[in-house]
Formats: structure tokens, sequence, C-alpha cells
């Protein structure tokens, strides 16, 4: 697995993976990965992520079922950042119910929520 | 300035913060901003970052050229990712000479640069 040991995991053993929608462009989600995540990932073609807060591996989409398939893995010129370019399943990446976690958008000094609620989290995740 | 406090900011004052070609969509750098990094950016309209290791602020291009025009600032639903909308000046936003930092992508076990260099490095930054 020299591809892997490439990567310069910081202290934590983590980088940065942003998701990207590989047919509009946007960029959906930012979230990190180890080692085993990385490896999980293209494995299995679907975004697996380390979970800072719950301290597991994170199956994107393991409760929502709104998967991440990962067409394409790419690297920065550090080494310390992923981009995967990913078809997301029900076209909605956020625990919000929008398509982007990027949602606000900075209007005078304040953050403005642009995009809609394609579905009540609620009927994602059931009341939790 | 209280859209500034309504950043989640790490442990170190920073959060990640992505560019983005705003005419491409291509996903150009991923780099780190404090507060007065990104209270520079908003009120100059050019990204300025965090320089985690020369531990100062990092005016993008200030020796390049290869400045990134802000057209919009962006926050993720958990406040701790920003995603600036830009222009790139000369197209250029690697200190490699390529469009973008992401030009390593992952081909059977192992990362292949499949982006040109645009512009010798030696004629951005001189010989150092």
């Amino acid at each position: 697995m020299e591809w892997l040991e490439q990567l310069r995991w910081d202290e934590q053993g983590l980088v940065a993976a942003i998701a990207q929608d590989a047919r509009s462009g946007r960029v959906l989600t930012v979230a990190w990965m180890n080692r085993e995540a990385l490896k999980a990932t293209v494995e299995q073609g679907h975004a697996v992520y380390w979970s800072r807060s719950r301290k597991r591996l994170w199956r994107k989409g393991e409760e929502s079922g709104h998967v991440q398939k990962v067409l394409e893995v790419r690297l920065d010129c550090d080494a310390d950042a992923i981009l995967l370019k990913v078809e997301q399943a029900g076209g909605i990446a956020c625990h919000t119910g929008r398509e982007s976690c990027f949602f606000r958008k900075l209007e005078d000094g304040r953050w403005v929520s642009t995009d809609p609620v394609l579905k009540d989290p609620k009927l994602i995740y059931g009341d939790q």
C-alpha cells in the first residue's frame, strides 16, 4: 500500500477529504479520513470517512442512504488533502437535507441560507 | 463581526478553506484560515490564508502574482469549513505551475500526475 504511505498524515493520522459532485461540479462536503478510511473508500468505491466526533469510521450514507459513489480520487501537491469526484445518491449530501453542506453564503456581513431543503431530515433519519 | 464568531474555529483557531474556480468549477486549493485571514479575505476581496508552516498570514499570490479574486464566500453546515468561489489570476493556483493543486489521480494503486505544468515554477518564483 505504498500509495497510502505517500500521504502526509497529520499528527492525528488524518487528511482532509473534499467530495465534489462529478456531474454538477458542486462541492458537497468536507470531512476527514485516516488510512483505514481512505483504504476502504478505494476498495469499496464508496466514501468512508473518519468521524472525529464519534471517533469511528463513518460510512457516508450509513444512516441516510445518501452514499457517495467514488468515481475519482485525487491528491493535492503537499499530499495532505484528498478530492473525491462522486455520484451523490439522492442528490443530498448534507444532514440538513440539502444538496451541499455549503448552503450558506456571506451577504453583507450575514450568513444567508441560499439552498432549499430537498427532504425533511426527519424523513431521512426518523425522529431521533 | 458577528459573522466571524459564528464559525467553529478549531483549537488552533483555524478552519479549512477550499478555493474553487468560479468558471470551470475545478477545485484549486485547500488551505487554512484564522479569523484575521478570513476577515482580510472578505474586506480585500482576495484570498488570504494562514500559513501553518510559516506561521503568518499568506496573501495568496504575494510572490507568484497568482492571486485569487473572491466572488463568493460559503460556509458549511457545521461551520468549520469555508468555500471560496474565485477567479484565479493566471489560471495557475499551484506552486508547481499547474492549474490546480489536485493534479494527481489514483490509478491502479499509483498517484499519477494528470495535469500539465502551465508555467515553469522557476519563471514564477525565480531561482530560489
